[in-house]
Order: C-alpha cells, then structure tokens, then sequence
C-alpha cells in the first residue's frame, strides 16, 4: 500500500485489536526497545478500559482508499498534562516502517494537533531524545513547527538526553 | 504533635486509609489546586489496586513516639521514570501544614532519596513551578542537595514555568 499524504482515513475512537496495530506500528519503527513497546500498548490498554476519562486520546491513519476494518499504519496518542491549564503532552507518534518517508508522519502529527486544539489545547509538549539514533525524529518535530524548549544531559540514560520540542495552539 | 527531625517512624507499604490521609496533608500545605490534590490521591489509589508493578512507591513518616495507626504527617510517593534507565521522579512530597517548619519535609526528602538509591534508582527528578507561591518549595529542593537542570517558560499555564531539579545518587 502506496501512503501519499492525501486522502487518509482518520479514527479516533480505540478498538481492541489497536493493542496489536499499536504494537506492530511501534516495533516496526526499529527505534524502540521492547520495554518502550510496551508502554505505548499499556497506554492504548488504559483508554480502552477507562475511556477518554483516563486523559489518553488516540487517532489512528487507514491507508487511502478506506478500509477501516484494516491495521492502520500510523498513529498518535496525546492528553492533558495533569496539573497543567491547557497543556497537552504528545505521548506517541509512529508510522510503520513500510510506510515511512512519504509525508504520513507529518500529516499525522499535524491532524493530532489539530484533534487537541479542538479539546482546548492551547500547548503542546514532547519529550525526545537528544541522542544521534533521535536525529531524525528531532528534524521531524522541527519540521512539524516544534520548538526547542529544553534539554536534560542525561536524562534517559548516561549519554541520552531529553529534549523538549513545544507547539503553540493559541 | 510536635515533630523534630528525629525519632520518625517510617512506613513503606500503603494502606486503604492513607487515601484520606494523602488528601489532608497535601491540602493542609495550601499550595495545591483541588484536581492537584485529586491527582496526588489517585496514585495512591494506583499502588492500593495494582501494588509496586505500577511504579509507585510510598514513604510515610508518622510522629515520634510510633503510634503507626494514626495518620501519618508526611510522605513522599515516587516511582521509576518510564523509558529511562535508573532514573525516579519524586512525584509528590507533602508536610502537613501544622508540621511544617521542623525540619520534616528535608528528613522526608532524604528518606526517599535513599530508598529511591536501595531501589537501584541514580538519578532522581523532581518537577515544580517556578512562580513565586512555590519559591519556598524550590528553595526545599535546594537545601536538599537538588541541582536545578531544566526550566521551561508558560508549561503549566501562562506566567508558570516548569522547574526541573535533580539530585545523583551515584
């Protein structure tokens, strides 16, 4: 399946089978470890059972031409930073490896800014690493209209930094 | 009750009444919003159903003298940071507000920095505000040894920045 960044179909209310979508989209990116995977699964699994009430919204990408019933292959999660006004944290964003490089991820990140707008955002936070094997995903986020806003030596790990990009809704 | 630093007893494992507890002390400091208070109740409310495999650990100091089935004055929660190696996040540490002032809340601080350390943690983050209501908590942090590493301008609100502090442990 060819992705141009037109004519994608959006979800966004999760279903069970995301659980195995979420995995597959994640792990196919090459950039994860297996513990990471599966933070971004227990935060699908967290929705499907409390609903939108837990603060974790989704929005999943159908390939063009619509069959929603198939794996989507790309998504975004994003919510409320608790104890902030406004403020929502991008937790995950992730285009399956087969379906990179064609505008899919930017199209993703910019509907999912558009969906928390519309929940009232009036920022947006990610965290990412400053390490080399993150310097695409950096250049992603730039290009996407993100802001460096702050950056911890070691965070992650020795040697693995956080960098924070922030967009402005308002 | 008066409370020197000294003689505290020390509890780990929580219990179903710490709910109730964990809301009075943290709305006794009169620093805490209403769904900031709820948000402090709700971890606890986390470790109560899931235990320590949800990543949130508890500190309680209770009065000198031991009676460990009043409620306690203090405590700290605190937990691994997801996707992070050996990293913690000092989520919530709170005195109640007829305690304060005697040296608890640093007794407090080193008590969970030491089992954040038993626990295999090297660094330990703490995030505040940086507005002046929270200036006496910014200069808690840095009587106990917290290095300020990150500041982001407007993150909870607008005029409210994010105050990050770290403390290493090895």
């Amino acid at each position: 399946m060819r992705w141009p960044p037109i004519d994608i179909t959006w979800r966004d209310t999760p279903r069970a089978e995301d659980a195995d979508a979420v995995r597959g989209i994640v792990a196919s990116t090459g950039v994860f470890r297996a513990d990471e995977v599966e933070v971004a699964v227990e935060l699908l699994e967290v929705a499907l059972r409390e609903g939108p009430s837990a603060g974790y919204h989704f929005l999943f990408a159908h390939p063009p031409g619509g069959d929603a019933a198939a794996a989507p292959d790309a998504y975004a999660c994003f919510g409320p930073i608790p104890c902030t006004v406004r403020r929502y944290d991008l937790y995950w964003i992730a285009v399956r490896g087969s379906c990179q490089k064609r505008g899919l991820g930017q199209a993703v990140l910019a509907a999912a800014l558009g969906r928390m707008a519309g929940l009232g955002a009036v920022r947006c936070f990610v965290e990412t690493s400053g390490t080399a094997a993150y310097a695409p995903t950096r250049k992603f986020y730039e290009r996407g209209g993100g802001r460096p806003v702050a950056r911890i030596a070691d965070y992650y790990d020795a040697g693995d930094d956080l960098v924070v990009y922030a967009w402005e809704m308002a």
